[in-house]
């Protein structure tokens, strides 16, 4: 007769809500998109399609489809007072800083008026958070002022369009479409958390997005693939990584990139984007970086039984792509945005403030002792 | 033999980690700051002394305070690429989300590089966030571009005076010294927990404090001062306020200002400002709205038993001070960065990430049917 103990250490394993969203780490399917197992969405849909069966519940008709990216492509332009305040961010911020704070004031110049309006300032932020961190890269880092309306058909083509200068090629615009199917959405972890807890308020969907936003720029949550960029660009053939590696692991030094919180065995989207970083290697005539990727991946299964996740072989995939490391977590951004809007909705349909309780553990009570007498 | 069941919804009475910083509704004391119950740091203490025992865990010296406060004068500025972007976001906006704007901006101008500077860096919120609202506010409505940096001795009378122009009487400065003090700190509430969440990925001060201001600006958490303005300035006689409520209270209507979320008899913060708002009335010759409030007051507690909280006096309060209705939750941010800004290190200092679960309630395993034959 034992009575449950909370551990209260990181809510782990403690229910904290309800969602239709997605499965993770459930028997028999790694990842789930309400009821769609990722491999399966990855393989056959393109990412607005998942992003409308995220937000509307059902993945769409052709019409459907045809009508939300002609929606969300209207949506791409930045508002001049946005533009003005993204060009006075310095070069050398941190790019999570500007998508938090484009998402911020964007709140101050289209924001959300009544819970109404929820799909249609979403769908605004998916469109428009490449052309935020576009715009500001280029205009800091290339010195120009880019066009952020362009005809490109998807938002993964819209983004290596805008920011390369050139519209990309239909490998590189597919790679970007699964990699953004892979990262829109999982369950309650920290930024989706966040989200949810800001919703909780009846706070506007601006604050949500903003607050997640902050949170995935932490390293223990976005930011494993440009660690991982870190280290595997360090080597220049696999014997060097494997030796490179045992010593890092000799020296339990904190490796990026492998084993998840919530999946034990595989995470299943590692698979699936390495698939797509093999392609690119052979696309670009890779001899060195996807070969010791493969071999960072086998020295760390054989020695500690851990497994890539979605983050490690993302570092190389995007690398082929001429992305810049720092931009690694934004592109995060701009996927996970349609799972963060749609918590919200749900935590909006079925709401209680979340306000959970502290283990005091302070000084007791005690008086105050007038300042002239205080040592 | 009953198992302990987690309800999940809105993780209320569970404990979701520890603090040193606070306790809310425990028996004998209804709030304390370190041990120090709240009238007592009300009747004795500036808003200085509270927000340094808050970062510093002991109340300072005289000499320590002399020193703390010379420190927050020198922090006062705001650098000229965030008044350039505050002079971008329109009078109309809504002014948390000018605060949230405000502070996620000045991260990318004075970001916090590592948690060694974390002190540093909270005080720098704590002296920027008058100056912040202030400068939009005075530019966007009365089309002027103030100094920040006065000599002002406290944070309340910097407030008053970048607001109005003008010095203000040493009344109404210690009023606003007892305000902050009241909302310093308040245990594991909505935006502290966003705060704390954001902060368990590692995530820099600016993103947590960020993230807890879009949580603030909920109507179910901050705003219920505002609330409470919008209805007692309906009335012009207490007998008039009586017959609204009566009738609101039969219609079933939300009345804000009353209840709490945990404490059950009194909100220990009320009687405090109750007072400091009668003082303010007779200083102002007002016949109305503090009658008006006290009689809304009683007809709450004779008709459900409902006590005023911290916001309800707070409204007339803040109103004989002549500030602007929509401005009462930036002076919560004012005054709450201390607690928000020392729970993070709290959470720093003994990490584990919050990822909580969720339970499924969406459909069952299916398989992506070819676009073109989806109706």
């Amino acid at each position: 007769m034992v009575e449950k103990t909370l551990s209260g250490a990181g809510l782990r394993g403690q229910v904290a809500g309800k969602t239709a969203l997605s499965t993770v780490g459930k028997s028999g399917s790694g990842l789930t998109y309400r009821g769609y197992d990722i491999k399966d969405l990855a393989e056959h849909c393109e990412f607005e399609e998942v992003a409308y069966l995220i937000f509307y519940g059902e993945l769409p008709t052709e019409g459907e489809l045809v009508e939300y990216k002609a929606l969300l492509k209207t949506m791409r332009g930045l508002p001049l007072a946005l533009r003005e305040v993204l060009e006075r961010i310095p070069a050398d911020a941190h790019p999570m800083d500007v998508m938090r704070t484009g998402c911020s004031m964007l709140g101050n110049l289209v924001g959300e008026e009544s819970f109404a309006q929820q799909l249609q300032k979403a769908n605004r932020l998916l469109a428009a958070f490449p052309s935020i961190i576009c715009y500001w890269y280029r205009f800091t880092h290339d010195d120009v002022r880019i066009e952020t309306e362009t005809d490109d058909d998807s938002i993964g083509g819209h983004f290596l369009h805008m920011l390369r200068g050139e519209k990309p090629n239909a490998l590189h615009e597919q790679v970007m479409n699964v990699s953004l199917i892979l990262y829109a959405e999982h369950e309650f972890n920290a930024s989706t958390f966040t989200a949810r807890v800001c919703a909780s308020t009846l706070s506007d969907l601006f604050s949500c997005i903003t607050g997640a936003i902050g949170t995935l720029r932490g390293p223990l949550h976005g930011g494993a693939n440009e660690a991982a960029m870190e280290l595997i660009e360090r080597f220049s053939n696999p014997d060097e990584a494997e030796r490179a590696l045992m010593g890092m692991l000799e020296r339990k030094e904190k490796i990026m990139g492998f084993g998840h919180a919530i999946y034990r065995e595989s995470d299943p989207r590692n698979a699936i984007i390495k698939a797509w970083s093999e392609k690119l290697a052979e696309d670009v005539g890779d001899t060195v970086l996807y070969p010791v990727s493969v071999r960072c991946e086998e020295v760390m299964w054989r020695e500690k039984k851990l497994f890539c996740n979605a983050d490690f072989f993302h570092a190389s995939a995007y690398h082929f792509m001429g992305i810049p490391t720092k931009l690694f977590t934004p592109i995060f951004v701009m996927s996970r945005v349609t799972g963060w809007a749609a918590h919200v909705f749900e935590q909006r349909a079925d709401n209680r403030i979340i306000r959970p309780s502290a283990e005091y553990v302070g000084v007791e009570p005690r008086q105050v002792t007038p300042i002239a007498e205080r040592s």
